[in-house]
């Protein structure tokens, strides 16, 4: 078209990324990608320059105009561990391998979540917090973390991460996923068949399950009945997991004794939800972990190094995780 | 005296054992040296039977009439990791040998404490408790573990505990301890002349040293203001070691951004003191770590063994602990 598209199409051979992503975070994930990944150039939607030159979309909810007419798109990247937000979207190609976000930040700051919330329960920090506001001063029963079983659901990146570090700390510790893990100290159980067991011994449940039509709502009514009595729930993984209203009957009922949730289904988690005033209830803003651009780009860039000569990619969607 | 004392001389060449704790604390105790310790007849304060034949002596806070005629005590052992309630009783006798509390149940409890408010302060979640009493949906500003210096006072059993599984979760972690330490990922500070140098680095200050003349209101005004602007501290020490109205000062000027204090100069923590309503500060109520009478009882038969054995024994209070 002009000179400068064929600078463009020369310094090309490699092709084009395609970033879509929170106005506000732009900024930062531009900044990284152009450090780490200098000779491929950038586009920033809706800028999608010559659509036949974009080989690589690194995305968080696209819009479905976004895929229209990207011929030549090779691999997507999810910006988070999540790829819900990309299966949902009606245009997402069938036949372009999707790539879950591995980085170690984001991974640290899941662990950090989720052993900040199960030590708070363990050791009943969110009890000595209503001591504190009356002026008590009593100690409360102790178990030993050893004594406490808690059951992870998801035994993924993220889930394995934390089973490892809870492990590190003596919490007996238990996973239920899709297929059989052995991950040294922690007890699989795998599948709807072995869920209910998984369950009654589960005295905090750690959610980290993806978000599909088999997990939607998997914490409901019947499955929270099977937890000990007394049990705590923490939920990082997605909204959508659990059945809200049948948990906080559940927490009124004291059968649940105190949950900790990262994540809703809807979000931000409007003002009037009961979440935000429940005593038993602690609300953070999908804030549980955050993607960090520039390990998060380390990782794209060492993929779109394997793509390029040829080799697996890592951590790519498994096609049952894309029915 | 009588048949019944012909009895226990008989059964008694391993002499008698000791013990005096808080009275709600007995039964626990008495129960796990009963069970452990069979062999040995158990004395409870105030009976001490025939004073002759006591030769171990497990202590908290003991009267200064205990000692009293104790001609063959030959092991005191502290029922918890401090021995600075032993060292203020007047009559502890100078040639009997002290033992620290060293059991795994004690040593993970203060881990666990550590490492939630270590986490708690790096990830905010003190902030967004607040965020969530106004129901505000907002992420906060995020450093990683790795860009956090944790700074810990006293490198002994606990701290050294405490900076492993910082280490493992990735923090930058320093400590400051009387001699040298070579532990792995920690950087080691020693003595005054290393003191400010490790107080400035110190983002989040961990205080674990034990109490006595020379750590008593260790962290005052002039170390206070070496901390870098914005640093948090958490006690699990003991409450001498912090000036208190200095820490106030500090913490309503801001230098301070927050406070986790399980220890104080008076406990329990009186009702009027402001600790309790200070929007910044988490009280507990000296609970950060329990000494589990069954793991610790182990570990008292032990160095019993060893005792009777002639072979060293394990954990005593150095000399220089004992001016």
């Amino acid at each position: 078209m002009n000179s400068q598209s064929g600078i463009v199409e020369h310094m090309n051979e490699a092709g084009e990324l395609l970033l879509h992503i929170d106005p506000e975070r732009v900024p930062a994930w531009a900044a990284a990608l152009r450090a780490t990944l200098a000779e491929m150039p950038l586009r920033i939607w809706p800028d999608r320059g010559d659509p036949d030159q974009i080989r690589y979309a690194l995305l968080w909810k696209p819009p479905p105009e976004l895929f229209d007419g990207l011929h030549n798109l090779q691999v997507i990247f999810s910006v988070g561990a999540g790829i819900d937000h990309l299966l949902s979207c009606t245009t997402l190609p069938a036949h372009v391998p999707v790539v879950r976000m591995v980085e170690p930040v984001l991974t640290a700051g899941m662990v950090e979540y989720v052993i900040y919330n199960v030590i708070r329960f363990h050791r009943r920090m969110h009890e000595y917090d209503v001591q504190q506001r009356q002026a008590q001063w009593q100690v409360l029963p102790q178990v030993t973390a050893g004594d406490l079983t808690i059951g992870i659901m998801g035994l993924g990146v993220l889930g394995e991460a934390v089973a490892s570090m809870l492990t590190k700390m003596n919490y007996r510790v238990t996973g239920w996923s899709r297929s059989r893990k052995s991950l040294p100290g922690v007890r699989s159980y795998v599948g709807e068949p072995e869920l209910l067991k998984f369950l009654s011994d589960a005295q905090i449940l750690v959610m980290l399950l993806p978000m599909d039509e088999t997990t939607q709502h998997i914490l409901n009514k019947g499955t929270l009945a099977q937890l000990p009595s007394g049990a705590c729930v923490i939920n990082a993984g997605r909204g959508g997991l659990i059945h809200e209203n049948d948990l906080l009957n559940a927490l009124d009922k004291g059968h649940i004794s105190c949950a900790a949730l990262d994540v809703f289904e809807t979000e931000p988690l409007p003002e009037a939800h009961l979440f935000w005033r429940h005593p038993n209830v602690t609300v953070t803003p999908h804030a549980a972990s955050l993607t960090n651009p520039v390990t998060a780009v380390q990782f794209v860039a060492e993929n779109i190094r394997r793509h390029q000569n040829g080799k697996r990619l890592k951590h790519t969607v498994v096609p049952t995780d894309r029915r």
